[in-house]
């Protein structure tokens, strides 16, 4: 497989074509960001971890039969996806207070629901990447509402089955946002990543913070907590 | 009727008891704030503006059979009403994009929506009013999802009649805030005000604000803008 021109450069990941139709190579970078861009460093061994753990956690979820666009690991820091228009949604599932939940609710960080729920974000930094309703959903024509209802099932779906195997690694997955992107089909798949950039891990027994909240707060080294996850999932680094 | 204690004071309004069971007295305040609670002025004259309008269109709302809180207006600045345990959202109804709404999605004040689109706000001074989603409602357990289909089929039905009513007399309603509570049977039922301090109202051929938008950005004397409205309706002053 070649690696073709670079396509889009985003925060975390660069986006290349390849020679195969349809195939997209994706590099992690060694770089991070919060706050809409306004905090931002990079961090030397970051896109090899986000790499290895999104490619263990896509090849997991491939295993209990939940399609995505990873096709397969390449290098260190590299992997071939299928391409994909991606919808401009953050599909965000919490199961655990957490964040802009917290802050949005007054609530409790750490406090667990009863049920998770599933929170739309309009993916556009210029905006802020805002909170959207399915009505403002429907108004800025995002998703059909058939689709949205897909995207909603499937990231419940999604978030048991990693919830799950999180916790056979005695890590507590509290929240996560994913992406979906329209395949030329017309199928909706799930694309982008699921990494300690994506998702907050806490410790089952500690609590402690094993996602980029270590980088948004300043809780200490990123790459130790990312490590950690990387070695609790047991992500072979390339 | 007699005025009895002061049960609440809002940031527009006082609520009294009354010596009918039931039966609340509101007092609307000479004041205006904005920002939540930032801005703030006394403003002579608004609170007898406010009274006049508020009761001229729940007065409408009766005759196009929708019942309300309202039950009569018995001073310039006084009104009663059957008291009802206020429902902690804000629904709000916008036919027009403009404040917030515009902000959000990164949509030009002015433009005309398809259909009106419905939103709830959490009505929570300290936590800034946010946009909530039906899973955050559901969450709060601040309405069942029946009561929240009532509110929003209710907000609709009201904003039509009040739109119309509105055109009728050169004024476009661009978006309003509306509140509802229970009754002790258990209904749901229109509370609050319906005033330009919560709606949106527009000059229908120029475009002039005629609402607390005059206050928010400071665009001229706010008691002119209202006189306007009360005029066009034909609100009295009692
Ligand atoms: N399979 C795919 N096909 C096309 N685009 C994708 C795919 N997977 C992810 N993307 C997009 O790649 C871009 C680069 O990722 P990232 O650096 O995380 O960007 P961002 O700064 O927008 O978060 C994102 O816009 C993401 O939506
Ligand atoms: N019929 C009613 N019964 C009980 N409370 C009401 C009724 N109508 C309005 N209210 C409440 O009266 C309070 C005073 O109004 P206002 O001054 O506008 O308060 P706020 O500062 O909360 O906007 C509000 O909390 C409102 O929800
Ligand atoms: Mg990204
Ligand atoms: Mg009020």
């Amino acid at each position: 497989m070649e690696k073709g021109q670079l396509l889009y450069e985003g925060k975390a990941k660069r986006l290349y074509t390849t020679n195969e139709a349809g195939v997209l190579l994706v590099s992690y970078k060694d770089s991070a960001t919060a706050f809409n861009g306004e905090k931002k460093e990079t961090i030397t061994g970051k896109g090899e971890l986000n790499n290895a753990i999104t490619s263990t956690l896509f090849q997991e979820l491939h295993r209990v039969g939940i399609s995505t666009h990873f096709i397969r690991k390449i290098s260190s820091t590299e992997q071939l996806v299928r391409e994909v228009s991606i919808i401009p949604l953050e599909v965000v599932v919490r199961k655990t207070v957490a964040g802009s939940l917290a802050k949005r609710l007054g609530l409790e960080e750490g406090m667990i629901l009863n049920e998770p729920i599933v929170e739309f974000y309009y993916k556009d930094d210029s905006l802020g990447d805002p909170l959207v309703t399915t009505e403002h959903i429907r108004l800025l024509q995002l998703a059909t509402p058939e689709e949205l209802d897909v995207l909603k099932t499937d990231a419940l779906t999604i978030f048991q089955h990693m919830h799950d195997y999180f916790h056979s690694h005695h890590v507590r997955l509290v929240d996560f946002k994913l992406e979906f992107g329209r395949t030329s089909t017309g199928d909706i798949l799930l694309a982008d990543e699921i990494s300690p950039d994506t998702c907050r891990l806490w410790d089952e027994t500690t609590n402690e913070k094993l996602d980029k909240d270590v980088f948004r707060r300043g809780l200490g080294n990123l790459t130790d907590a990312y490590q950690t996850i990387a070695d609790r999932i047991g992500g072979t680094i390339a």
